[in-house]
């Protein structure tokens, strides 16, 4: 084990710098929450975070904030300054000219442009640089941004309500209301992290829903993009997903035509065996840059998702009502006949909403190597 | 609105009280749970708790602990002294005896033999009686006897293991296991607190469970009486549930007949469309001095239960994994076509038990009349 550089004061500025960082939550998108803070012997002189891509960064902020104070100081940034002139100039060279001596990082900038080019040019003006500082709550902070650099899609968030027998609707397809006012109303704040809103075909033509986001008056967010998986473009020329202003983009297959007069973004995508190729339509989501998707579909398009692997986090208003063994499942396409086929997940956070349990669950990781059998279950 | 007669040390005293009474929850069956404090200027002089049925009653602890402190004392019950001579002496007359100066009572004990007799003699004797202090926590408290001397029949608690997509096993019946160990372990706690732990027969013959209490050594309970809905008498030769030393009951249908060499406590009970009457097997328990019936059964018992309004509580202990649409509903035989026909439950009680969520319920009080239409549901 090696010793740590980080003393107490550091956790503590990197732990408001993260807190700074997550007021970003519903405007940065695409670009990552990124909080900094500038301190001296403890105290904090400057602050800030990134609000907007196209803004200004978080280390300009505080800079402003700091003036003349920041020489001298030591910089907390949840993420690796950067380097590159983008929209704002780069905030290494910034960090540089002010004179901080020492830059505290929680993780490196994995995206190319970056990818530690800004702890290089700070180290080469003789900045002292620590990175690693709570680096996981910063991953957790950007997942949705991690994931699109890293692995090439978004972030992918399954919302589903259910009762508590597990049941999505009843067998008439009739979902409204499952949860209650609290949990919809919870709901819009994970709808405005989201780069995408993604739904099905069935669920506009069924419920005819607006997946627009309503937080109260004044909470500022960018809206996001509506995606529509319709292969045949069947819903394009009705349904309350076209109206207000956030963008409408319907998904479809190589075959399907736009029906004449009908104004409508779209983009096809490849279709195997009847079905989306949903690898493929998360690659095109990321490259149009959408961090985090979140699915609020039915249970068949949510089967779908959970069956190709795709899901990294279920988020589950649990209500406690039961529908009864016709409904409808949570998933549908999910056949398990053993339970060593079972699907684990890992419960992140469960929480009371007004009625109802919001349950928050990420898969259980999959061992790397799966050749060793289970261990027995213990007997009762 | 009327003054209370009660202050904050009335309350702090009786809280007391109640937890001393919770302390017989898995010994003092049949009888309910009693605590008693004595007080004297704000000062604990005197107390204890109901242990055991034909032990001591709780003031008899609490007179012995105070000796001649008593006098000039508050008692704080959580239930109304006895007044009839029982397995041990009148409750009501030793407090007169031991010249306490007043008796708050959280509330009326409905036993016929006391009925209000115990407050009578009480005040008879010049004795200021106070009660319904924290009475709905002492009524929580002894549900399951209030529900026997109230109803006719214990109170009921269907315990429940599920997946996230709210399935209770396979299609092959496979539960085992659904929840994890630590659930597995909190169970045995409820099922210390029942007076009878009721399965069916199917789930003798598929999981051949033993019913039987495992606590860490030396914590004393009670075995509950195990009971067997088998209709004809199917599993009596068999099975982990014969062992041990709690008591079995076979309840049967009218005809079904004892094989011959087998050795079983057995009562029939009446039979409807090839179903049992539910009601009449909760009678029937409750005649033989059952508060409280924890059913540990398959979807069709539980479904069958729920489906005849007999549960007053559901202990669902929900595990992170899915199970897949294939897989068995939590109940069965719950039909449910619209969404006013849905079974609306009330979350009491929500908490992590190891990787699982452990959530309790109570049915959503039926409104007296039903004749208004429910509101329309809000606009999403």
């Amino acid at each position: 084990m090696t010793l740590t550089p980080f003393s107490s004061i550091d956790h503590a500025m990197m732990a408001r710098a993260l807190r700074l960082a997550e007021r970003g939550a519903f405007t940065t998108k695409p670009n990552p929450m990124v909080g900094c803070v500038l301190a001296r012997d403890g105290e904090v002189v400057g602050e800030g975070f990134h609000e907007r891509a196209g803004g200004p960064h978080a280390e300009v902020f505080a800079l402003e904030g700091a003036r003349e104070r920041a020489r001298g100081a030591t910089a907390y940034v949840t993420l690796e300054p950067c380097s590159h002139i983008g929209r704002t100039g780069p905030c290494a060279e910034a960090l540089v000219a002010a004179g901080v001596a020492r830059v505290v990082g929680a993780m490196r900038d994995p995206n190319p442009r970056v990818d530690g080019n800004g702890y290089e040019t700070l180290r080469a003006a003789g900045i002292q640089v620590d990175s690693g500082l709570m680096e996981a709550q910063a991953r957790a902070l950007n997942q949705g941004f991690l994931s699109r650099i890293e692995r090439g899609r978004p972030w992918l968030r399954v919302k589903l309500a259910s009762s508590l027998d597990g049941r999505s609707a009843l067998a008439s397809g009739d979902s409204k209301w499952i949860s209650g006012e609290p949990a919809r109303r919870d709901v819009q704040r994970w709808r405005a992290r989201a780069g995408a809103l993604l739904t099905g075909a069935g669920t506009v033509l069924l419920d005819d829903p607006h997946l627009t986001v309503r937080l109260d008056d004044g909470v500022p967010f960018v809206p996001p993009l509506r995606v529509v998986l319709d292969p045949g473009l069947a819903t394009v020329a009705r349904g309350h997903i076209r109206e207000g202003d956030a963008p409408t983009l319907y998904l479809h297959a190589p075959d399907a035509r736009m029906p004449r007069g009908v104004d409508a973004q779209h983009m096809h995508v490849p279709v195997r065996a009847g079905l989306f190729d949903l690898h493929a339509v998360l690659k095109l989501l990321a490259e149009r840059g959408v961090n985090e998707v979140q699915v609020e579909a039915g249970a068949t398009l949510a089967g779908a998702f959970l069956a190709a692997g795709l899901v990294d986090e279920l988020l589950l208003y649990v209500a406690p009502v039961m529908l009864g063994e016709r409904a409808r499942p949570l998933f549908e396409g999910l056949h398990i006949d053993a339970m060593t086929q079972r699907l684990n997940m890992r419960i992140v956070e469960t929480r009371r909403i007004g009625e109802d349990v919001r349950v928050l669950l990420h898969p259980e990781a999959v061992p790397v190597s799966t050749a060793a059998a289970p261990p027995p279950p213990p007997a009762d």
